[in-house]
């Protein structure tokens, strides 16, 4: 898994009939012992109601569209946690 | 799942026969807070009826299959939705 | 497998259900020969009891959750071993 | 998919038994807005008789198996079709 | 599939029971064209009988854990084939 902040929402209405009524975030990758950035931002699905500016943990591919029990989903990045403490 | 800039079409008339029948464009993966292009160009086939110019997302791996209906096709990015619009 | 020092912990209480009981560890890729760090931080889930300061190796993607007995979790990286020795 | 043109071939005697058969090329990604190179080589069997030079396009990871009729080979990147034209 | 030398082995005495009785090598990834050294260092499961300085080629992913029958094994890179030649 993978840290990011959430930094924004993505609108799309003519998409994957399987892909409605999910809710679409933007992610920025973030390296935890520096805190830095890493990466280009990435789309993925919230399953976990996150907010914009929070610190979430994601997974990427097929293990995507577990939390939505859509086993065969077009979906390949997906919020699975809130962070409430990084002990370093 | 990325999002990025439909740049071009590839025409490929030897191939594989699974794949006859599907549409390639060249896609340039873009990150969302700097607008700036991250990484190479690559080619995904399009579920969406995607054109030139258009900001699209799009899905990696063994998911690019799914919206053809094609579960072991030798497939592995397909455009999956348009992006209307990016809150930041 | 990659190998990767342990650097921190990261706690979540609000996350998938399949995730509970999971231990979440922080770790920093290392590369072997120049022992240098290479790449991001990433979070694995701990199948070892492995500890802070330790030379692990780790798997990503669908293999993550095999040694939880957990196939169809949303899991992408997990611990499977402790480093003794390396012969370069 | 992304594209590469073959620069190469590798000749390996002693493999895996399921691997027997196959042709292995060496393959440099390209970028195709700026025609650079993009990365490292890597080796991927043919499924299209591609020759020295020419443009390619490949799958990476399972979907590699796909074009052999094998799906359980422990194989991870294959040639599925050549380019004949790109519109950018 | 990608080429590299094996520069040294890593030695595990605790680790998950399924990789119990694997011998794990270090591997350097390689740039077939200009020769040099791509990436990080990686582990790899060895189904090839490698020894040091050789150059091999290997795949990673779900397909590591083909060559030892062990389908559902938490193994994500393994060696296939010994290299003998290279044209390029």
């Amino acid at each position: 898994m993978n840290l990011a902040r959430v930094v924004g929402r993505v609108w799309a209405t003519r998409k994957l009939p399987d892909l409605e009524g999910l809710k679409f975030l933007i992610l920025q990758p973030m390296d935890l012992e520096s805190s830095d950035d890493v990466g280009a931002t990435l789309v993925a699905a919230d399953s976990q109601q996150a907010g914009e500016g929070e610190l979430v943990y994601y997974v990427t591919s097929r293990e995507a569209s577990f939390p939505f029990d859509r086993q065969y989903t077009a979906l390949d990045a997906a919020i699975v946690g809130h962070v409430d403490r990084i002990d370093l």
